[in-house]
């Protein structure tokens, strides 16, 4: 896990995939299965970041960052991702929305 | 509030401002800023909807959705907008980003 949630910025344009969630009651593998993807996508052709976030009451956002279009895509269509894409509606969502967009540009600020 | 955390699909190209950041300790009149945001991001010509997760560790992201690029641009001049905005780097962030991005494709799925 990275120090800073906040991910660098990656000078655009680049692509975000915008994932929010909303999880059901309990694990039922859950936390080992987003452990095991976020390995996996970090290993992926043109990945540069992500930033996670989940609520106390189950609503989640996760921003996962590429360089280009083709990338996102591929990202999606893994093998091991795909099983958890299916075990995600099987079990741990109530509901999800994936939005993929093109950053056009972007600013930061840090503490000090 | 909306009854479910997650914005309804809102078919593409719209906009996104992926807003993810880390607070500071302590309230210091965040969460009335926040939700005065809340109510006037809503009012706002283009405004199409927004996700907001914030995880116990104080690391947050928020989505806003604009139908055109120049509805997410005058968002940022709003003049109390830009009174949070400061105040959030005097008092309430320990770090941010902004990313701006164009949403070329969508998809969602809700249980039942």
């Amino acid at each position: 896990m990275p120090e800073s949630p906040l991910a660098p910025l990656f000078e655009p344009p680049y692509w975000v995939v915008v994932f929010s969630s909303q999880r059901t009651e309990g694990d039922h593998g859950y936390g080992a299965m987003a452990e095991e993807m976020e390995r996996l996508v970090a290993q992926q052709p043109g990945y540069l970041g992500m930033e996670s976030v989940r609520a106390a009451d189950g609503a989640g956002i996760t921003s996962a960052y590429f360089r280009a279009e083709a990338d996102a895509r591929a990202w999606k269509q893994v093998a091991r991702h795909l099983e958890a894409q299916r075990l995600g509606r099987e079990q741990w969502y109530r509901g999800y929305r994936v939005r993929v967009a093109k950053i056009e540009r972007e600013y930061g600020w840090d503490r000090e």
